[in-house]
């Protein structure tokens, strides 16, 4: 049967792999990789470096991947059609690319299991082609983000919500950990007593870390990330909203 | 300086952990080890077979970590004599065991950004004595659930919330990961349309995985859990608590 493993590969650093996920790398023979255009080349080269320290005898099959609406009028209904029209792709490649023995693998950033759309995928894809499938978990940004900054996510007995900047638009549910936020939504609550601990590539060398009262930090962040992201050509960046700790405790 | 290193090691596997995480290791030269009775015998044996593997020129510190009151009429206040303890302790610990240039660490099951208390304690030890510490990541025993079970943890677009069963018992705040619940909150839950995937002793031989709609599969929890538990002398488990998907979607 075909074989697909979901890898995670952490957040840039291609130290944060694990044992595991190094072993898969060496197991496995064909890696799909998406080009998601010159914005995120650097990112697909990041890759290409982990395969070339650790791939043994393999092959890479690149696809583009299906162009996306990124301001849908219906995001539910934009992402739904997305995902069927990359099943499509990936179950063509899968059966055209893998031989039936096959193992064949995705790297995915950070931990396949946060805000990261391919074990849905792949799961689509074993209702459309025979195919046995693993994930191995990764460093995510977001664990990334804690340990640079020296933080723990959440506070002593204290949940923290995982969120996107969409939903952090429609209200701060607490302490959070904001993903996928292209819009500095956070600039809705600069008048909260909020700490924010900010950090763009996390994990590579352009890292950019930055952090305190929102009110304060805030508008820094606006700036250093309009500016990193005009010349980098892309961005991504994680960060945590957490209620001001009193300084006496 | 004194340096110190806070090391996340993974969820229970060894070959969870990093690169990163095992140049740290081997660059650490007195690890402070926390014995915390019979219960947990088996988790310091894992944490000696990483050090046997991966130390050079190592030294282990043993400690007794301070008595914590479990069932506390006040949470917080007891959390934080605890605290207050341990940290005398630490400090204790690193000026009398650790060299004035010596590199120490802690290796810390999971993720130490994650419902754990060593970043804070270090953080409040570097009030006392003068020390340079850092944070590695660590895969974190809810990103091994995830991966096990081969689900994401949020839905598309979906905010999740990280907790306690402590918390849990206050009210469900929507899809939830929930950690430290030595009572099977979940239990309360039965009448609502909740998938759950729980997982105990994740990463590691002992493995128990089990998942379905709550009212089905959560009496088959407790008692998997209660048997489990009688048996080793302790358990570690995690779950996720998810709104039923529509079958059709």
């Amino acid at each position: 049967m075909r074989k697909i493993s979901v890898i995670g590969i952490g957040a840039g650093d291609p130290d944060q792999l694990t044992v595991q996920a190094i072993r898969e790398i060496e197991r496995a023979r064909v890696f799909f990789v998406l080009d998601k255009g010159a914005a995120k080349r650097d990112l697909v080269d990041l890759r290409e470096r982990v395969l070339e320290q650790y791939g043994r005898d393999y092959r890479v099959v690149h696809a583009e991947d299906p162009a996306r609406d990124r301001r849908p009028a219906d995001y539910r209904a934009a992402v739904a059609d997305w995902h069927r029209l990359r099943v499509a792709l990936y179950t063509k490649l899968i059966r055209d690319e893998l031989p039936e023995d096959g193992h064949g693998a995705f790297l995915v950033w950070g931990d396949p299991a946060l805000y990261d759309s391919t074990i849905t995928l792949v799961e689509a894809v074993a209702e459309q082609v025979e195919i046995e499938y693993s994930v191995i978990p990764g460093i995510s940004s977001v664990s990334t983000l804690a340990a640079r900054h020296r933080i723990p996510l959440n506070r002593i007995g204290e949940p923290v919500q995982f969120t996107t900047g969409r939903r952090l638009a429609e209200g701060l549910p607490g302490d959070a950990v904001v993903l996928l936020d292209a819009n500095c939504t956070f600039q809705q609550y600069y008048g909260e007593d909020l700490d924010i601990f900010w950090g763009a590539y996390l994990g590579t060398e352009d890292e950019i870390l930055l952090s305190g009262p929102i009110a304060e930090v805030g508008p820094e962040i606006e700036q250093r990330r309009a500016e990193a992201r005009a010349e980098k050509g892309w961005i991504m960046d994680t960060y945590l909203l957490r209620a001001s700790q009193d300084p006496s405790g």
